[in-house]
């Protein structure tokens, strides 16, 4: 290992990058061109000819009706969260719009207990919480921040929230209504929740008799080229902890074919989909179920001849197309680590996240510096998520975080950002 | 002429067609397998080769972004709804959802006066109302409905809404937030609102400061083979009344392309824009692109060589597309108002719509006599909308009112459902 710079030595290797003009950006958790491109064939799907648009439970697609879904990308979605099929609820392209709603809804017209007795409705209560496991999901917290939540920030270890934190807050507050949970390659601190995390959070005694548990499982699928990460059943665990109403997962092709144009679902106990679809049947005309079938098509193994598609070959079709995306993302993740292991391990500076899927990396430094880190990047050309952004308000109070998002800019650009942070980092610590 | 049925010949005559055994279904405003084969190119758009999936604004549609549209999806909601492009807002596969929602967030936020201020939201309020001119949309007055309004009906008469009771309402109550509005080809009258009744809405005096016409212009496009009707534009009326933020319109492809999986919007003046905008973006993840840029090939004249799409000829293109249509629907509605004078003419029993455009006819019976004619119709294996559908609560207060969906049925299945009615329409007057 080199011996690490001289402040007077950073100094002078940061002024030398910065006047070499660059635009690189790492703001962003969106997959690369080559990414996109796994799944241009869903570009002409379902296809003209008849039968192209006939799913295999006989729907023609082109016309109106069917307001949970085809059965298939129903099926689709309980295999990839291990629910039974009749408790998903298949949505349009964005599972963060059935999040917001779901939310919205509970704001308006109030939502189960674990019981089946509709609570009143949160508008109407004095106050209104929120758990924010930070660092986390800044659209998440902005969510609850715009319906009106006060949000809690409790911290991320190794195993997910700090759950003698959740379980202190909402044991003792009934305003508090829910929790935001990425449970698997957490954004962005590549967490995946332990067995007994899962447990706790679907066991826990709350004062809100209407507790929600927000499963966002965005990245149940989304692991690098190593073995897939476990992850606890948190809809049994809720069931058998006599909280059957208390979770609501959430999932979404959205980085699996393409963003903006995919498939989301919500899963839920059935007392929830049925209180979530009497109102769901009255806001929409239903979901696009083309877009359901041309994701069917792409995923499963479809025959022509017979006008069938075969239903377990969809998950392994889709595990398949999620190697090569693995194998795309995989090389970019290492590079950051190997960079940010190669310019600032051992200087005491640093702690980051190795995460086995997802698409971010989270970097801690020390504390009060990072605005001022990510200052000196984008000013050398490089653009990384703004300061504050994963935690409640966009305030990161240790000033310490920096998220980095990889999958999108080519490997060359990435490991390029990658070094002049790392200079960025050891000046603004000098300073 | 043949001298009208008596009623024992009447009576026999259902005995014979009810011993007929049948099913035939004209309960819903739904395309034509017909209709919905002229659309079908859409289901291999855009492609899979570089340039079919880059908007001509340079937008790679596949990836993450994109809040309020393509500038080509956003023209041609303009050039359909006769407003400048800025003030439309792309949405997703649903106008109905984007009524809710636009509803939804007044309860939830509030929403402008015509000068900009904001405006309590309507969850606050002891008591909210809204109207419905009747018979009308049901799935209209069940969004109201079911967000906690009170509605309150109005008669529908040749020019529109009765604009007497409506401006008497209006003026008196500020609990009254909005009117619904099917201003083209009325669903289900058929009717064209009149130049003075969109002018008269415009300029109302309302005791809400905060009142919202919901301008459904759902049929815009959607003309038989005669001559266009005119539509005064509201929005131009709203502004020269000095309220622009009065209007909200809605408009999608949905009996355009494929019901569905089409591409809706909405369009009000900049302040209402830029407040939805305000909410949407924290909801959504942004519209489906893909979509969109599907329906902007779909119509549109795209030149591959230069990834051109020619603007001026993609509303032409929809219009020619709406002529085949036309050539399809109008020979069923033709059928059944031949049928209708043929058997009913001249009785004093019945009147019903002649529409120039749209999806229905809406016929009137003696009082009294709906239910019992819809019943009498469906114990002969003909199923209707169900009697009062049309009207606020599902209850029609005269129960004289039956409405017709002629478009999704083969022409002979639509003469017998007609030729049936008429005998049913006869023995329920006569019982």
């Amino acid at each position: 290992m080199p011996a690490p710079l001289t402040t007077p030595q950073v100094r002078a290797e940061y002024q030398r990058l910065k006047n070499q003009p660059r635009a690189l950006d790492m703001t962003r958790g969106k997959p690369s061109a080559e990414q996109l491109a796994l799944s241009n064939r869903v570009l002409t799907l379902p296809g003209a000819q008849a039968g192209d648009y006939i799913a295999d439970d006989g729907t023609d697609v082109r016309n109106y009706g069917g307001l949970d879904g085809l059965p298939a990308m129903k099926q689709l979605f309980a295999d990839i969260l291990a629910v039974p099929r009749p408790n998903v609820l298949v949505g349009g392209n964005s599972s963060l719009s059935m999040m917001y709603d779901a939310l919205a809804r509970a704001c308006q017209f109030g939502v189960l207990d674990n019981a089946g007795n509709f609570q009143p409705a949160w508008h109407r209560l004095a106050a209104r919480k929120f758990i924010c496991p930070t660092p986390g999901y800044d659209r998440h917290f902005l969510v609850t921040e715009h319906l009106g939540f006060e949000l809690l920030a409790v911290d991320m270890t190794e195993s997910g929230p700090d759950m003698r934190q959740v379980e202190a807050l909402v044991a003792a507050d009934a305003a508090i209504k829910g929790i935001w949970c990425v449970p698997k390659y957490s954004n962005p601190t590549g967490v995946c929740y332990s067995d007994a995390t899962v447990q706790r959070l679907a066991r826990m005694k709350t004062a809100a008799a209407d507790f929600r548990i927000m499963w966002d499982n965005a990245y149940a699928e989304h692991h690098f080229t190593g073995p897939p990460q476990r992850l606890e059943n948190i809809a049994r665990c809720g069931e058998a902890a006599g909280h059957p109403n208390r979770v609501l997962q959430f999932a979404s092709t959205s980085k699996i074919s393409h963003p903006g144009s995919g498939v989301a679902a919500i899963a839920s106990s059935d007392a929830n989909i049925t209180e979530a679809k009497s109102h769901i049947a009255v806001q929409s005309i239903g979901p696009d179920k083309v877009n359901q079938l041309r994701h069917i098509r792409l995923f499963g193994a479809h025959d022509t001849d017979t006008n069938t598609d075969t239903a377990h070959d969809r998950l392994s079709g889709l595990r398949a197309h999620m190697k090569k995306h693995a194998r795309l993302v995989t090389p970019k993740f290492a590079a950051v680590l190997e960079i940010l292991e190669r310019e600032l391990g051992g200087l005491g500076l640093a702690q980051w996240s190795t995460p086995k899927g997802g698409y971010f990396i989270s970097l801690d430094i020390p504390d009060g510096k990072a605005a001022r880190a990510i200052e000196l990047t984008a000013a050398a050309g490089v653009k990384l998520t703004a300061a504050g952004a994963p935690f409640p308000y966009g305030k990161d109070p240790r000033d310490r975080n920096i998220r980095l998002a990889p999958t999108f800019p080519p490997l060359q650009d990435i490991k390029q950002a990658t070094e002049i942070l790392a200079v960025c980092v050891q000046l603004a610590a000098s300073e």
